[in-house]
């Protein structure tokens, strides 16, 4: 028994419903079923990647992996999810009393998070009994494919704003509220300095940051009025001046400056609309005119890498960017061709060889080999192989329980800055490379690769 | 005190944490503790509306209402949100004190869900104490979005389909647990037939679909022990063809419809890659020519409205769409220029003049008037006129509680169809119409408009 405020404090640190057995499709279970009654639940392998690369990325960051262990631990069919199993007639009491036991107890072999993967190779393989590791496909893919697809639009972003600081405002228009929680921790991932999301703020440890709306000012009788209540409040705060005339702001908030003398601390002026590159010089001339040279300027409303490198390659006086929706949906690539695939049953490599979507059988190691402290090219390999380069997969969970402490969010940012370090520099531009970055699969896989195409065909 | 069981029960039934008060900007709580200081807490009025359509979409349909309205009325801060506020050291104890009892007091006008609604409208505004209608921006603005965004591309899908069955699998690539599960609900209202999804199916009683993916077909020893088992268990299923030689897949499906006689039920065959157009009617022209013609087809992977309009045009034998990523993203317009707008504090009008961003003061109406049962044009008016045509927004919460029963999701699915029969058939293509929909401002609006922007100015 817990006190219904401790079992809310619980529920309150993950937004979302940790370990929600319903959380899958019904095929998932018409197939458990099946196998159930088969008896057929010797180990599976699946592997996880994607399929192709969408044409605006160079790489994908690898993120998500954490919450998806989390998720794995703690999956469970409460009471309430078999009875509505068991009004959809469809399902066997054996079956849905195996279902109410169901604990996962499988392997997770995964590269860490952060970590910049391509086209083919497995971000995380699950080795399990084929009921458990098929049961979890639903909820793996769209865990794993919400964070790398943020984790990787964020480092772009990031990329673009060359070292200014980059703030995620997106949590009001992206996919909802388990999104814009984990996007947060994916953007941070990749090298966003603050989120404005306080969800994400408390669960994740991630700096949040956030000070005024339009609607501040226009709550108040005058501009004047609306900045100096808020500075009575927050000295040292961040003033947004396009409410009516950015201009008028500015000279209203120089004139404050001179009447508070010492007092006046304002850290920056945020610009929401209007030509950023003029405005944005124009007030930093009027500022430093003003002796203000200490308050930074920073730049919100409809950024994304493109923009910000257009405005920073134009001469915009900006320190910074507030970064929402294009980031947050991915504008350019909101979704990957990622894929769950079955590699392996009972100890046999398996793949499909329907047009176009063969998958690489067995389980699986990526090599990744480097010279003078920038990769060069990884193989995919069979998972026993040893050969020259870093082993990037890793196991993290066996039989369900999580190997070791997870890294904190800080570990998984400092090792994705450092991954993206050794990348070509090719890769590291805004636009598709000449040539992309090589990947190759061993000889051992290829090979073994024909011998399962053989015995099917 | 409730049993871990039932809270645990009671979470499992949202998938996502309901009335989750840290979900919002840190923004927003910085201008609270500001009112809080400044003792404003007088009515003010805020508008969701759409500055522009995305060029793909001929009208919006509102979706959400529902959701929102019970997040507004459980929206909590629980002891470890203050705790975490308390943390960033930016929060006085009295504003500390004043969150934890918060409770949301303001009433809301909204437009019925499934309805069509276009750039301007107001599709609900809320008329609360300043602190309570500025807090849910972030909420109010995130769970509208998602489901406006994903019922309006749903019901894209569905038209192209021409009456064919249309089913949801995009769960596992859309951004999220809880987009997957709204997007259910969404996809519903907007005419999709059923969904993969199992929470959403309990959560909102929506019918759920789906048989079995290529690692069933892969698990087994030969594709026809796995048709064979599949049928032991469900003799009334859809088949799966394509994971090896669809062919060869649909020769073994004759030979056991042969060998089985009367006991063959076998619902539907589903493709999954390949040449849609080409596979389908081959298949189609086999199953024919074996007896089996009430077998019917579905397609899946890949699929929007563009390609499932290109299938039909160009005579694939399909009878169903399993519709997955592209709808579960909407790809081409994965979110809108959607705003939450101050429009009116202490009874005075409010609006911002920042460039190409203006806004509709006051609390609005929309009238929708028709001709000949065909909608011919709205006009956004003050809330108090009277004009021709039906109002659209009604108050569907007052002091924080719903106003009656809330409408089934079948009622608004019926609503949704009946609203969209009565739009010009001109935007029910899927380009755009040669000439947008009239959208009108009342004389009275645009006189309230002149005369605060003239305050203002």
């Amino acid at each position: 028994m817990v006190t219904e405020t401790d079992s809310r404090k619980g529920e309150h640190s993950s937004a979302v419903w940790v370990g929600d057995g319903l959380f899958t499709d019904l095929y998932e279970l018409s197939m458990l079923q099946a196998y159930h009654a088969e008896g057929m639940n010797q180990e599976a392998v699946f592997s996880l990647s994607v399929r192709q690369l969408p044409p605006q990325r160079n790489y994908l960051i690898a993120c998500g992996l954490d919450t998806v262990l989390e998720h794995l631990q703690r999956l469970r069919f409460g009471d309430a999810d078999i009875a509505y199993l068991r009004s959809l007639g469809h399902f066997s009491e054996s079956f849905l009393d195996w279902l109410h036991h169901f604990r996962f107890r499988g392997r997770v072999r995964a590269v860490p998070e952060g970590t910049p993967v391509f086209a083919h190779e497995p971000i995380l393989e699950i080795e399990a009994p084929l009921p458990d590791a098929q049961l979890v496909e639903t909820l793996v893919m769209n865990q794993i494919q919400l964070q790398t697809v943020l984790a990787t639009k964020a480092e772009r972003v990031v990329r673009a704003a060359q070292g200014r600081r980059v703030l995620d405002f997106a949590a009001r228009r992206m996919h909802g509220i388990d999104a814009a929680v984990q996007g947060a921790r994916a953007f941070y991932v990749g090298g966003v300095d603050a989120t404005s999301n306080l969800r994400a703020g408390q669960r994740y440890g991630i700096p949040v940051a956030g000070t005024m709306a339009h609607s501040y000012v226009q709550a108040h009788a005058s501009e004047r009025a609306a900045f100096e209540a808020f500075l009575a409040t927050y000295p040292e705060t961040v003033l947004l001046v396009d409410t009516y005339d950015t201009h008028a702001a500015v000279d209203c908030i120089i004139d404050l400056a001179h009447t508070m003398g010492t007092d006046f601390r304002v850290r920056a002026l945020r610009l929401d609309s209007g030509d950023l590159v003029a405005e944005s010089q124009r007030v930093r001339h009027r500022l430093d005119a003003a002796g203000l040279n200490s308050v930074q300027l920073m730049a919100s409303g409809g950024l994304d890498e493109h923009e910000i490198a257009r405005l920073l390659g134009a001469g915009a006086a900006l320190d910074g960017f507030g970064v929402g929706t294009s980031m947050g949906v991915s504008e350019d690539a909101p979704h990957l061709d990622i894929v769950y695939k079955l590699c392996a049953y009972a100890g046999v490599g398996r793949m499909k060889l329907s047009t176009g979507k063969t998958v690489l059988p067995g389980p699986k190691q990526i090599f990744r080999s480097d010279s003078g402290g920038r990769d060069t090219h990884d193989t995919i390999a069979r998972a026993h192989e040893s050969l020259p380069g870093r082993p990037l997969l890793a196991t993290v969970m066996d039989d369900g329980r999580r190997l070791g402490e997870a890294p904190t969010l800080d570990t998984v940012r400092t090792h994705t800055q450092a991954a993206l370090a050794r990348l070509p520099s090719a890769l590291r531009g805004l636009s598709p490379p000449e040539a992309p970055y090589p990947v190759h699969v061993s000889a051992a896989l290829a090979a073994y690769r024909r011998d399962i195409a053989g015995n099917i065909a």
